[in-house]
């Protein structure tokens, strides 16, 4: 019997699974980073994303809704990739002056990630013909933007001061 | 014995040590791609940054000369869980209609980690006071950029034509 031919919907729904595990595992690792960051605007930055993940998350489930999916995810070895690293960051320089601009740089690995996938994901909807799943993937993919642009003003302004001191 | 402290200057060498890993597993990756490619188009474009990508090899080495360091790769698990998932799309979309589509994303989630770990470099060098480090590290970002962009022009045009029909 010939297998069943794959199609870009079944791709599209692949990589929303894929996504909704990574974004399930960034609301994991999140207050990680919150915590262990040294500077205030930091750890507000990391505060606000999560409140922002969640949001993330429920419009993945309203997209797996439109396609009539069950909202599951599938492992992602991407996002596990990324994240260790960050939590190697995390280790390495536990009270070290450089804490702060590999987190942002950990995050920032993150946010590329997911802009990858959700600028994937909302050509495809369109590619499809599901502009409502479209239009949700490219609001995430707006917060995504503005997230990372915030990190970049982060590293470049606060963080960095005090990275090549010993204080 | 206290620890010495990891400043902007350590992080800033783990990080360039992490993406002269992720290149040289790039430089494996593309000719697998190059070859599963189904559109000619797309086979050129993985060609056309292989090509590229001996050049970003080349800028590394470049830049831990100018850190006066020996060029030296570190296992960067961002990039073998991305390649990975390459590799995944390569087995399951074998001879399938989106097995195109599939490959752009990949290479789209491989661009998006380099763009991010070449503009956090480009930002601790010039922190680090390191001129000629940081333009070298922002001409392989812009190279990164394009390619990202020449990814997407094909994922809108040439690779997701015939990804919904079964052919």
């Amino acid at each position: 019997m010939a297998k069943k031919p794959k199609l870009l919907s079944d791709l599209f729904h692949d990589t929303l699974k894929d996504i909704y595990f990574a974004e399930n595992k960034i609301l994991k690792a999140l207050p990680k980073m919150e915590k262990a960051a040294q500077s205030k605007d930091l750890k507000a930055a990391f505060a606000k994303h999560e409140k922002e993940t969640r949001g993330h998350v429920k419009r993945l489930q309203e997209v797996f809704r439109i396609i009539g999916k069950p909202a599951r995810a599938k492992t992602c070895d991407a996002i596990l990739g990324i994240t260790d690293e960050g939590a190697e960051i995390m280790t390495d320089y536990k009270g070290m002056p450089a804490l702060d601009a590999g987190l942002v740089a950990a995050a920032q690995a993150v946010e590329h990630y997911e802009m990858s996938r959700y600028g994937t994901l909302r050509t495809w909807a369109e590619e499809l013909g599901m502009p409502d799943a479209a239009s949700l993937l490219e609001t995430t993919l707006e917060e995504e933007r503005a997230t990372d642009m915030a990190l970049t003003a982060l590293a470049e302004s606060v963080v960095n001061v005090s990275a090549e001191q010993d204080l």
